[in-house]
């Protein structure tokens, strides 16, 4: 093993918690979900972790789930960088719907399509719609022809793994202890990615909110083991836990 | 008014409270620590304040201060800069110790000029003590040879200056909104600086904790006034309470 790169994803949001798509939408963790990153800082620091630097997205979840995890190891003065790319799926215009109002609307079918395709989008968000990203003060430094007004899991991966390879691999190979606090999506766009997971298999991969989940590179950066710190067990219920909040 | 710069200093930490010494150590905001973050947050928010970047220091009472204030304003996502050279001033030997235990072995007279004066350092740390920042992780990428073993408030301005020039003044003039969260003695020097005052002056300005301080900076980042947000009487009451700290 020549070097290490942690990935937390962050747990429970007030979004998940009432059944809605969320994506995009900058929706702060609930109770439980603080709970769930203090939980993983706890792991890290028992297990002996330090971190450089730690990248996370531009949203409030994944931003304070990265706080916790920092304030848990005292270590909250390293840089954080916050990027849009490594931000959940954009959901387009089901964002905000709930599970059973969507299901309403386009029919369960459809709605299974768009949860476990790897390359369908779901439908795109109006140009003047407000939660259109372009048009939100949060992205004005981006330029607009790169947000998306909804995301295939494949659109997610294809901004995650180049950001990936041009940004976080270079902040590895220069020897930093590399922590990522992000998403259900943008983790395993990652994952697809350090794993050469095929697009059935990236579905398949349900990755436990709250967990640290370690992955152990070769000096080319490529991955030869990865594990999950914490009790097996909490970890399995964890994962069904996700896979079944997909099914639901 | 061309730009504008807003600074704030953290409220009450852990050790205020216990009127030590702090300096560098890192100690928490207390409860009412957290609430002047908040309540700060509260008047940049009414007076329609926003930021594009903010800079911090390394200490975690400042870091949290930024945290609260930029969640209040819903701008967590921007750039946080954290760095050293924003630090309180160093207080070398007499961190951790009381105030009374300070004037008890070092005399009351001796402790008042270390407080009151310019350019007298307080007892340096002696290599080999713990507290020697270049002992710590937190400064193991600094070279040992820029970090002090104690400061006088012109050391802390001799860091904090050209800090200032190198970096954030770039941010302004390229139209950045820039916020520093920061420490009394960090804030002081940045004052001094944009103020041109002498080092009397700077020894009787008061800076309450808190309370956004609003510069209006022409276009060639001249200083050509300043305001405190907030009513004006609570403000008067917070440099009174500064001011009394110093003297008890």
């Amino acid at each position: 093993m020549h070097y290490q790169l942690v990935m937390i994803r962050h747990g429970e949001s007030l979004w998940n918690h009432e059944n809605l798509f969320t994506g995009w939408t900058d929706v702060d963790l609930s109770e439980s979900g603080i709970k769930e990153a203090i939980q993983g800082s706890i792991l890290l620091k028992d297990a002996g972790f330090h971190f450089n630097v730690c990248y996370t997205s531009y949203l409030k979840r994944a931003i304070h789930t990265a706080n916790y995890v920092l304030q848990g190891l005292d270590e909250e003065w390293i840089p954080m960088v916050k990027t849009w790319k490594l931000n959940e799926r954009h959901y387009g215009a089901l964002q905000g719907l709930n599970k059973s109002e969507t299901a309403a609307k386009y029919g369960e079918e459809q709605v299974k399509i768009w949860r476990r395709s790897f390359d369908v989008r779901p439908p795109l968000l109006d140009k003047n719609d407000s939660r259109n990203p372009a048009l939100q003060p949060m992205y004005q430094s981006v330029p607009a022809s790169q947000l998306p007004l909804a995301e295939s899991l494949k659109d997610t991966v294809a901004r995650v793994v180049p950001y990936y390879e041009q940004h976080i691999q270079k902040d590895i190979q220069s020897g930093k202890r590399v922590l990522i606090a992000a998403h259900g999506n943008s983790l395993r766009a990652l994952v697809m990615h350090l794993d050469h997971l095929s697009a059935k298999e990236v579905l398949d991969l349900n990755i436990p909110t709250g967990v640290p989940l370690v992955y152990e590179l070769n000096h080319q950066l490529q991955a030869v083991g990865h594990r999950y710190l914490g009790d097996e067990q909490m970890v399995k219920a964890k994962m069904l836990a996700v896979k079944n909040q997909g099914a639901k």
